[in-house]
């Protein structure tokens, strides 16, 4: 594939989307595409992409189409509706789906794909905004590998690292996989400052001791000074968060998988939202965890 | 301090100990000793340790003291009982507990020492069996500051990295936010595994896309491919690991902090002694977890 072949379609221009689509740009793609608002297109379109109304009318314009989008419902309507992808692709097209959803739903946008002759991905990625930005996504690939290895220089412009890990779902199953990791891991750091807080420790001494060495994470690195500071702004948002432990959770529940841990977290985020903090970011899993104790995290220390 | 000038006596010569007893007879100590069986004892003596048959004659021969036994019973008995340290130590003596142990023992110590003009430190360490080989422990300190800082070069011999974190207690206080961290961090290894596991997914491939990024942490990185080669030899035993997790929870208790995350990993840490896994390392969790699913974690995969 390149610029002067392949005319790409994209589906989505939120936070991700819209970083990953200045990408495509960027390196020259002719770039179709629709969203649900399209004012946060409109830095897009001023940049070079094309309009158009609907999922299908992208596909039509485009032999790659890559989704990036909210909810398996969204999916499921962006793929599968009466004007979707689907309905617009020609066989031999590729599509893409960026988003975190369900493997079942994978695997039946999968099933409905080949049936045309078309080659569907999931594709998943991790990384956040930032990664979104840098293009250094991680990407998690499910499908046919013939179809994840012709896209090989598709990958490289958004990710340092794309991975395949089998077939359709794949992709989905292993973005489970990731955030199985976080929740715990979350949970784990607002434990610890919780209860490094009320011990009357120095937050700032007790990270230069565990940050390194067996308690070390990303998340104790990359968040936990943000919660000494108060910082609450997304990365990545609680409701999102949540989203996606419900999807592992059915998963998890099909595969007679008990996770309480993963259980556990699920229902201390819920509270995160139900306490008003769904458009938090994940790190404000401290401010329910500490109401729990009747504690008010504090802004300043 | 130097060799020449200072004489140090130690209680406990497990693991951990003994290691930290080579450190100091190679930097050129003079090394009186105890501890529960003097077999274990044997090699630093050969190298040039001085055996003595307790606590308190420990005490008398030594400029500082240090201690790493077992559990807080056996850090009370070492240091308060009749033939304990605090029966030998003179004025001016360092003690220093490296056992990981209750913070209200160690304030307790500290204000016995305190009363006969003995400082005491406590100062857990983390970085296990390899720490204490290699020298690279990360060591938390609590107690007198000025005891903390005349020990400079002695915290040396072991660590890469020591912080002083507070007043009495307060070194152990921030052991627990490390074995807090920990404890949910494994748990969502070995839930994230056996998910991907029953997913059907190639659990290489996974930790290629997950051991960097938003989910990545030590625990991922060491043990999760321990957990595929089916290795659960200890570096750190899962019964120490309840005794920590025990004091972190009596601890928050006293605090009035709800932990339900260590609470859960505490349970699932009681399930893997249960089964009969108590002297295997902290990565047997897989076990106990795969067993809740009615799942026989794979020999061979």
């Amino acid at each position: 594939m390149a610029p002067e072949t392949t005319r790409i379609g994209w589906v989505g221009v939120g936070v991700m989307g819209a970083s990953m689509c200045r990408h495509l740009l960027n390196a020259g793609y002719a770039l179709t595409l629709t969203s649900r608002s399209r004012s946060k297109a409109e830095p897009l379109l001023a940049a070079g992409a094309a309009w158009v109304e609907t999922p299908e009318q992208v596909a039509l314009a485009a032999d790659i189409v890559a989704t990036m989008v909210g909810t398996p419902a969204d999916v499921r309507s962006v793929y599968l509706g009466e004007t979707g992808v689907l309905a617009g692709t020609r066989p031999g097209t590729v599509v893409v789906d960026f988003t975190t959803s369900e493997p079942a739903l994978a695997r039946e946008i999968h099933t409905r794909a080949h049936e045309q002759n078309v080659m569907a991905l999931d594709a998943p990625v991790s990384g956040g905004d930032v990664g979104a930005r840098e293009g250094t996504l991680s990407i998690m690939v499910g499908g046919e590998r013939a179809a994840f290895e012709a896209l090989e220089n598709f990958w490289k412009l958004f990710g340092s690292r794309s991975v395949y890990q089998g077939s359709a779902g794949s992709g989905q199953h292993t973005k489970m996989v990731n955030q199985i990791l976080i929740a715990s891991s979350m949970v784990g750091v607002c434990e610890a400052l919780l209860y490094g807080f009320r011990a009357g420790l120095d937050l700032d001494l007790v990270l230069q001791s565990v940050s390194t060495g067996a308690a070390a994470s990303w998340s104790l690195s990359n968040l936990a000074p943000r919660i000494l500071k108060y910082d609450f702004a997304p990365g990545f948002f609680v409701e999102h968060f949540i989203k996606d432990m419900g999807i592992a959770l059915g998963e998890a529940e099909r595969l007679g998988v008990v996770l309480p841990g993963l259980a556990l977290a699920h229902q201390l985020y819920r509270a995160v939202q139900a306490q008003g903090h769904g458009r938090a970011g994940a790190q404000a899993l401290q401010l329910a965890l500490a109401s729990l104790s009747g504690v008010d995290w504090p802004r300043q220390r």
